[in-house]
């Protein structure tokens, strides 16, 4: 196989949900992120990730109909996303989720410094904060 | 509400495919990204993402069941991802594709200079690469 050029980065990650008004508002209003204007609202609600990178919250029934300007897709059932912080910010962020009622399902302590904890979104989806580089 | 602390970067995001084989070949061997040896394989493939990211392949039915370290997660029908190219590997990525068989199923030219083309993955996911920051 030839070799392959170069990818630079995940520039669109995508989550479902039925409920899009309750997602939206979970990652613009809960988690910071800023909406970026610009998709069908009752399509996709578009969040703006630090690093350059974008989040993507679709309806997943509206996501999968033909007929869109690009390919239809949607998964149903709980996905998965971990967001990175920092090793200082882990705990703000514990504070956070639970002054505003998001309870916190599992942490794992994956060595000394590496920790991650995780909480749903109201969609179901897991959601996990990690400190560091888990997978170096 | 008060203000969320800082989130860096999406760190994980996660494809699923029931065959976990077919579906790491495509990325590694395919895509040309790097495999994380760790995960168990009939779990999940952790593969590097160039900018530090990861995308993380799993098998929707072990993921989702219980009783793992981490809280169950598993998504099922087509999900989708958009990697970000840089300007002169967009023409460099279709020949890639086109040459090991791989269908380019649309083609977006979103302005002058921004564009995406969307293949499907193994498990059926729909794979985009943008040239640019489409939501600028």
């Amino acid at each position: 196989m030839s070799a392959a050029p170069q990818l630079q980065a995940v520039y669109e990650t995508v989550l479902y949900g039925p409920d899009l008004a309750a997602l939206a508002a979970f990652y613009t209003e809960l988690f910071g992120l800023s909406r970026i204007e610009g998709g069908p609202p009752d399509l996709l609600v578009a969040c703006r990730v630090p690093d350059g990178g974008v989040l993507l919250l679709f309806d997943p029934a509206a996501a999968s109909a033909s007929g869109r300007e690009v390919p239809a897709h949607g998964a149903t059932g709980p996905g998965h996303v971990a967001f990175r912080v920092s090793p200082e910010q882990l705990a703000a962020w514990r504070e956070h989720l639970e002054r505003h009622g998001v309870e916190i399902e599992r942490e794992v302590r994956w060595s000394e410094d590496l920790r991650s904890i995780y909480v749903r979104d109201p969609a179901g989806n897991s959601v996990e904060f990690a400190n560091g580089d888990l997978w170096a």
